[in-house]
């Protein structure tokens, strides 16, 4: 087994960080491992903020409901990003509204989450930490506000890292079995009983984010996540429509 | 540099393949790779199916309009699915309809797509290549009567991979420092100007898909796309709709 794959399954979400920086050489080198994750049709509909400023930091921290947004050594903002490529296309004399199509944000969103993934495995690779905060999704049009974002842009994951300052246990998964399907989807016949063994694996895990106390078996978090669904979060569609795309576009 | 991050900064699209199998052994590491990835509240809103069927992959093939997604030794698909979170919410008793938000949707979608990039990674580090295929969207309501996919499940992208018969050159990228801003969004003066060395370098790329004829500068590429973008991959949101998410719930 090699190192990358030795680093992946080895991946835990890193919440708290030393105070160490991260040299701007390394940051160069993350975003060049960025730039060359696969694109979309090569359309490359997907842009960064880099958040070093405190203030924005805070913002996004009460967006997120995270503390520990602010104490991460650096912050990216992933976006999907239509805007750049239809000032584009505006330039070269395109005066038709596909650029507004969902189908443009979809390409975007697979730009940005395929990036964010690889630069997590560059920042794992060299000893350091990450956190996604798909939480700032909490409030998506308050993170547009924020950056003054132009039309036809969607913040869609943050990514926090630095240098380690906690040692989580390795989160339990459900088996990866339940989750693959040779040329089928993998039905679960009974869910309660196939996943008793993981909901006893989950309720041993203790996580660090809650000062070490146990979490609840898995089948409870996911009627609780059900329960208190966030009513902003569920409103995603509205926030898109309101920068721009046009979630009825035919052509 | 340590080896991941030059096997990264060294991607390219691998489209034709060896008859080398992947054995069975490398697989399973490459599955647990995408178990261990990130999942947004640990939810694991996201499935694969390993599509080894020749009848299924010439209907996958038509519909992505790309003969060699029959000629990958692997090919996975990679689901979005609040479908099995659903069945155990409702063992549990859960009534509601937040399971139908698309916020859901979204949190399987990072989860979807992280999990295929972290698997790329894997695939690449043992020296194997792999191609996306965001092209399953052509048509993504055939991808799911293909595979009769239950509700709240939705194809979003492909993967084939295995050992690379292919030497493709290195794609040109914009150069990152155009799509990064810090603190704020990176807009783009004079895009035609400023973009006039990247369409230089675009058009002295040769792309091994086509022959190795010249590519369209980078400007032209975005124009055209939006000039010939497809009906049905638009409609996107109503594919969504039809497998049982609410596009406008509010909970």
């Amino acid at each position: 087994m090699n190192q990358t794959i030795k680093t992946q399954l080895n991946h835990r979400t890193i919440r708290f960080f030393k105070e160490q920086t991260v040299d701007p050489n390394t940051l160069k080198t993350i975003l060049e491992v960025v730039n060359r994750t696969a694109s979309s049709n090569g359309l490359q509909n997907m842009s960064i903020i880099r958040v070093t400023d405190k203030e924005k930091r805070a913002q996004l921290a009460k967006i997120c409901n995270q503390e520990y947004v602010n104490a991460a050594p650096e912050f990216f903002l992933f976006i999907v990003d239509s805007y750049r490529n239809s000032q584009i296309a505006r330039a070269k004399g395109y005066e038709g509204e596909s650029n507004r199509s969902m189908d443009f944000f979809f390409q975007g969103a697979a730009d940005a989450y395929l990036a964010a993934q690889n630069a997590t495995n560059a920042i794992e690779s060299i000893g350091m930490g990450a956190v996604y905060f798909g939480s700032l999704l909490n409030d998506a049009q308050a993170v547009i506000d924020l950056f003054n974002l132009p039309e036809l842009t969607m913040p869609i994951l943050g990514l926090g890292f630095g240098y380690p300052n906690d040692e989580p246990e390795l989160k339990p998964r459900m088996e990866i079995e339940l989750k693959v399907g040779e040329n089928s989807y993998p039905f679960i016949e009974n869910p309660l009983h196939t996943l008793a063994n993981y909901d006893e694996r989950m309720t041993n895990y203790y996580d660090t984010r809650n000062a070490n106390q146990r979490v609840e078996s898995f089948t409870n978090q996911v009627k609780m996540r059900y329960e208190v669904a966030p009513e902003l979060r569920s409103q995603i569609l509205r926030v898109i429509e309101n920068q721009g795309f046009d979630l009825n576009i035919i052509r």
